[in-house]
C-alpha cells in the first residue's frame, strides 16, 4: 500500500476530551474520527487493526467449537418482553418504533435473539451441546460515553451463547471459552487479569471477567500479593478475621463469658463516627445494621419470620415466582461495608437498595440511626460472618437515643442467614493463602458466564432427553468487546512518540521509507516493497514527497513494527545496505538490502509465534 | 467440519410467505431463520456463503483502489438535517432518540456520514481522488418487506463514496467501479444486466444499475433484441417514431400544409377512450396534456412565462435556491405515457405528481378533461418529441365540451421545452440500432452513480486547488446489496432438489458422505476429508447416523458442489474406489480413492478460475 493513496490523516492536536493515551493516539494516528459523542468511525488504518482482532477472536472461537452466525442488529422488542428485560434494561437500551408502531431494539446484547432461534430448532438432546456466536454491532446508550472507543455508545462485540443438557457439559464449554479467551488476549499482546466475578442473582453459577489494569477502569479488582487469587470486588471474599467465629457453637460458647447485654444512653448520637467519639472507642467494636429493600426476590420466603404475608407473583407464565419487593436487615461490623452485589446474589433478587427513612422507621419501630439486630422482629436479619465472633459489641437498641453494649451473636441475637456480605478491601487477607490483598482498577474486556436457566426458562426452551422427557437446557454466555480490546492494546503498547503495535494487531507489518522517492532510491524501495509483499509482509511504502523527519514521525505515531529506511548513502555501500529499526527500540542496524526481506519476515514470524504460544 | 457438530436445521416445510425459490431454499437448507417480518438471522451455513460474497466484494473494491473504513450504524440525525434528507427520506428511515433526546438514525445509506468525515480531513487537491467504502449493516423500514432477504428491513450493503476535483476524475472512478461490479457478479456466478439508470434530479450526471432478471423484480428493464442497449424504464429512450419531426423547422414547414385549426363540440366526452369512440379514431391521433405539480424545483424559472411571480428559497445556507412547488403542462401523444422520472430529472426537482383537479381547473381555466397546449397561457408546456410531427391532432380546447382538431405543433402551439418524456415500452424501436425493444422485470443488485455536488455543496465540503482557491469536490457513490446478491445467486442456481452453488459462494466445496460412518468406511472418509482439507478444500463430512438417502437429500438441498460417497463396495475394489458427483449433474463416476482429492481440487480451481476470468 502506498502512503500517498492511503488515507491516514495524522494530527498534532487532539480533542480536549481525549484524556487517555489510546483515545489521543487513535485520533492522532488517524485510526478513528468522532461522528458524535460516543460514536466513532474507524478510518482505513484503524479498521485494519480492528479486523485483525476480529480475526483472532474468530479463529479462537472456531477452534473452541463455536459456530458463527449473524442475527440482526435491530431486533423485535417482543423478544425482550418475553425474557423480561424490556423493563429491566432501562434507558441504556436504545429503542425505536417502526412505521407499524412495532417496538424495536438496537441490540445491546443478544441472549434473546439467539435463544429464540435455538428454541425453534432444538428438539433432541443429540443436538446439544451447541455453541453459537456472532461478531456484530451493539449499541448501549451510556450515560457518559468517554475515553474514545473504550466506552462508546456503538461498539462491536463478540458474543457467544451455549446450551447444554447438564452442568458438566456447561462447565466443559465454559472452561474451553476461558482457555480461548486467554489465547485471544495473549495473541493481541495484552496482559489480562482473569478475575472471579459476580454471577448474578438469577441462577448464574460461575463467572470470570478478563480485565486489563487501567487507572480509568470501571472495576475494582482485589488481588493477592502472594498467590494468584484475583476477583472483582463485587465478588471478592477474604480470609476470616479477628471478629469471625469458627462456628456458631464457638460463637455461643464465647458469648456466654461476655458481660451481660446492657442498655446505654446515647443522646443525639446517630452515626457510627459520633458513637465512636461518644464512647471513645473504635468502629471495629460496633455492629452496624442497614435496612435494605430488595426488588424481584426469587427466594422462597413463605416460612421466614416477617415475610409470611408477602405476596409472590409471576411476570410471565414461564417465569419463576418473585416478590416484587421485600425488606431485610444486614448486620455487619462497624468498620466494614456491605457489598450490595453479594447481598443481591444471596437474596436472588435483581437489585437491592437502602430502604427509605420511612421504611426504616416502620420496620425497626425506631427512629433512623438506632437499628440493631437485638430484638428486631419484623424483618429477617442477614448477618455478615464478621459479627459472629465479636466479643463485646455496641449496637442500636431500636429506641431513640439508646444503644446496647456487650451485644453478642448467639446469645443476644441470632440471624436468618449468616453469610459473607462484606466488601473486601486492600489490606484484608487472602482466603487462599492468608497473605495481604491489594486492589487495582481494571477495565473489563471479556466476560464468561454460566447463565443457568434464566433465559431458557423464561423463553420456554425445551428438548427431549434420552428418555423422551421434556427438559430445559442450561446456558452460558461469553462476550468480548472488540473496540475496547483494540484501545487496550494501545494503552499497553505505546510511548511518547506514538503507538507500538504488537505485530499481530499492527495495521501494517513494515514501513518502507525512501529518504527521497526518486531515482535509484525509489527503485530500491519499490523492489524491497515487492519482495516483502511476496513474503506475506504487509507493507506501507511512504512514497510521499515529505521530509524524512515527517515520515519517521508518522511511522512512529502509527506504530508500524518494522521501519526500513532506504537512502543513497546506504545503497552506495557494497553490498547496498538499508537501515532497519524495530518500533519501540532505539537501535538501528544497517543490513544488506538483499537480505532485509528475509530478516524482517523471520522476525515477524517469530513474534507471531511467541504471541501464539 | 463434521455435520453432526455443525448446525444445519434443514426443513421439509417452509413458511407460507416463502413464495420465491431463494426464500424457500434459504429456509429449507438452514441458511436463515426469521426473527420478525423483514428481519432474518443467518445461521452458520448461510453465513459462510454470505462472508464469501463479502470477501469477493472486498477484494474487488480494494483492487479498484477504494479504502475500507467503518462508520457507525447508528448515526446522529444532525448529519441528515445538514444534507436535507432528514425530511426527504420519509418513513423508510428508522429513527430513534437517545436518553438525551438527540435524534439518531439507523443508517439506510451513508452519504452523510462519509461526507462529514471527508469534510473534516480534506484540505488539498493532492488528497483527491479519494474513494472510501464500508460493508456494513443498513436498515430501511420497507412498507412491505417480502421475498426473504431479497427485500428485508435490515441488510448489509457495500457502499462506496468517492470525491474528485473534476468530472474526468469522477468518470475514471465511476468506470473502475463499473468494471469491479462486473467482476464481482461474475465471480458470484451471476448473470447481471447493467442498465442505464436515472441519475436523479440533483446534479447527477451518470448512473448504471446492475440488474438480475426476476419475475418478482421491482424494476422494468428495456432491452434491445439486436444490440446491447439496456436501460431501466425510468431512463430508457427509444428511436424517433412516425409522429416525431426531424426538427422544429420541419415541424413548422409540415404544419403549414395541414387543414386549419378547428373547434369541435364533444359533449360529455372527457377521456381519451371516450373521444376515440366519439370521433371514431385512434389515441395515436390525440395530444394528451397532463398538468403536473413539481416539488423542490432547482431550475431557474424567473424568465419563464407563468412562473415570473414564483418565489425561490434556500432550505439551508449552502443549498441551492429552489421553488417549493411549480406547475407544468406535459403534452404527449395520446397512446403514450409520461415518464415521471424523466420529467422530474428535466425539471431538476425532487418529485412530480399529477396536479389536483382544483389546480388543473385553476391553471387551465377549464374543467378537468379539456386541457390542451393550444392557448394555454398560465403554465409552461413541456412537449414530448412525439408531438412535434403530428400531422393532424385532436386536443383539448380549454373549454367545456370543446376540442380542437388539426392542431399542429409549430403553427397552433409551441412549447417551453421539447424533450423526451415518454415511457418506452416493449415494441418501441432501439435508439442505437433501430431494432425492436422488449422488456423484462429485474431486481437491482448494485448501483453506481455520479452524484455531482449534491452532498458536497449542502454539507459544505471544500478543498484548495492548485492555485490555493477554495473549490467544492464532485462525488460518486456505489452500492451493492450483499443479502440480495446471495439470494439472487440461489435464484439463478437451483433445481427441484435444492441449491446448486457456484463453487465461489458455496458454504463448503465438497460433502464427504460415508454410507455408514463406521469401520473401514469411516477410516477412508476421515482420511479423504483430511487430504481434501490439506489441499485447501472446505469439506463437510456427513458423520451422522442417518440413512444414505437422507444424507444425499441434505447434500442436494444445501447445494454443496462436489459429493463424494464412500462405501464398502467401492473400497473392496482394487484399487479402492469412491463415487464422485457434481451437484447439478446427473452422472456419477467411480474414481480411485487416492486420486479423488487431486481430482476435486483441480476441478474446483478450474471453476474458480473460470468465474474470475
Amino acid at each position: 500500500m502506498n502512503y500517498s493513496t492511503f488515507f491516514i490523516p495524522t494530527l498534532r492536536e487532539v480533542p480536549a476530551d481525549a484524556v487517555i493515551a489510546s483515545h489521543r493516539l487513535m485520533f492522532r494516528a488517524g485510526l478513528i474520527r468522532k461522528l458524535a459523542n460516543g460514536l466513532f468511525a474507524y478510518l482505513p488504518l484503524g479498521l485494519r487493526s480492528f479486523r485483525k482482532i476480529e480475526k483472532i477472536v474468530r479463529e479462537e472461537m472456531d477452534a473452541a467449537g463455536a459456530l458463527e452466525m449473524k442475527p440482526t442488529v435491530v431486533v423485535p422488542g417482543e423478544l425482550w418482553k418475553e425474557s423480561g428485560r424490556w423493563d429491566s434494561m432501562g434507558e441504556s437500551m436504545l429503542r425505536a418504533k417502526n412505521r407499524l408502531n412495532n417496538d424495536l431494539v438496537i441490540s445491546p446484547t443478544a441472549e434473546e435473539a439467539f435463544t429464540s432461534i435455538v428454541r425453534d430448532e432444538l428438539s433432541s438432546y443429540r443436538q446439544l451441546p451447541l455453541a453459537l456466536y456472532q461478531i456484530n454491532t451493539k449499541f448501549r446508550d451510556e450515560i457518559r460515553p468517554r475515553y474514545g472507543v473504550m466506552r462508546g455508545r456503538e461498539f462491536v462485540m463478540k458474543d457467544a451463547y451455549s446450551w447444554h443438557t447438564d452442568d458438566n457439559s456447561l462447565d466443559d464449554t465454559y472452561q474451553a471459552m476461558g482457555r480461548a479467551y486467554r489465547r485471544i488476549f495473549k495473541r493481541c499482546g495484552l496482559s489480562v487479569i482473569p478475575v472471579k466475578a459476580d454471577s448474578g442473582a438469577m441462577g448464574g453459577s460461575g463467572s470470570e471477567e478478563f480485565m486489563v489494569e487501567s487507572e480509568i477502569g470501571d472495576n475494582t479488582l482485589i488481588l493477592c500479593k502472594s498467590c494468584d487469587y484475583a476477583a472483582n470486588v463485587e465478588k471478592a471474599s477474604c480470609a476470616a478475621d479477628f471478629t469471625q467465629a469458627e462456628s456458631i457453637e464457638d460463637a455461643k460458647a464465647a458469648a456466654a463469658n461476655f458481660p451481660p447485654l446492657e442498655k446505654i444512653d446515647t443522646p443525639n448520637v446517630k452515626t457510627i463516627d459520633e458513637l465512636c467519639g461518644f464512647l471513645k472507642t473504635d468502629s471495629k467494636n460496633f455492629i452496624k445494621t442497614l435496612i435494605y429493600r430488595a426488588i424481584n426476590v426469587e427466594l422462597d420466603l413463605t416460612s421466614v419470620k416477617g415475610c409470611e404475608k408477602l405476596e409472590r407473583k409471576k411476570t410471565s407464565p414461564e417465569a419463576p415466582l418473585v416478590y416484587a419487593e421485600a425488606f431485610f436487615a444486614a448486620a455487619i461490623r462497624g468498620d466494614l461495608d456491605v457489598n450490595e452485589t453479594k447481598l443481591a446474589s444471596i437474596l436472588r433478587c435483581s437489585e437491592v437498595e437502602l430502604a427509605s427513612d420511612a421504611d426504616v422507621a416502620r420496620l425497626t419501630e425506631a427512629p433512623v440511626g438506632f437499628a440493631g439486630p437485638v430484638g428486631l422482629k419484623n424483618i429477617p436479619v442477614i448477618a455478615d460472618l464478621s459479627v459472629t465472633g465479636m466479643s463485646d459489641a455496641v449496637t442500636g437498641a431500636l429506641e431513640k437515643d439508646i444503644h446496647y453494649k456487650h451485644a453478642a451473636y448467639g446469645r443476644d441475637f441470632s440471624a436468618w442467614m449468616i453469610e459473607d456480605i462484606r466488601t473486601v478491601k486492600a489490606g484484608d487477607r487472602c482466603s487462599l493463602c492468608g497473605k495481604e490483598l491489594y486492589s487495582k482498577m481494571g477495565n473489563e474486556l471479556g466476560h464468561i458466564f454460566k447463565l443457568g436457566y434464566k433465559y431458557t426458562r423464561s423463553m420456554n426452551v425445551t428438548y427431549l432427553d434420552e428418555n423422551g422427557k421434556s427438559q430445559i437446557p442450561t446456558m452460558g454466555c461469553y462476550g468480548i468487546g472488540i473496540d475496547r480490546t483494540l484501545a487496550s492494546v494501545i494503552e499497553e503498547h505505546h510511548d511518547d512518540a506514538g503507538i507500538v503495535w504488537p505485530v499481530s494487531i499492527a495495521p501494517f507489518h513494515a514501513a518502507v521509507i525512501p529518504i527521497k522517492y526518486d531515482g535509484a532510491v525509489k527503485d530500491a524501495a519499490d523492489k524491497l516493497t515487492d519482495t516483502l509483499i511476496k513474503a506475506g509482509i504487509e507493507v506501507l511504502l511512504d512514497d510521499r514527497g515529505e521530509r524524512p523527519g515527517v515520515k519517521f514521525n508518522d511511522a512512529d505515531l502509527t506504530g508500524i513494527p518494522w521501519r526500513v529506511v532506504i537512502g543513497d548513502k546506504g545503497l552506495a555501500l557494497s553490498p547496498p545496505q538499508v537501515e532497519i529499526k524495530k518500533r519501540g527500540e532505539k537501535e538501528t542496524q544497517m543490513i544488506d538490502a538483499q537480505k532485509a526481506a528475509d530478516f524482517i519476515s523471520e522476525k515477524i514470524q517469530q513474534e507471531l509465534l511467541a504471541l501464539k504460544n
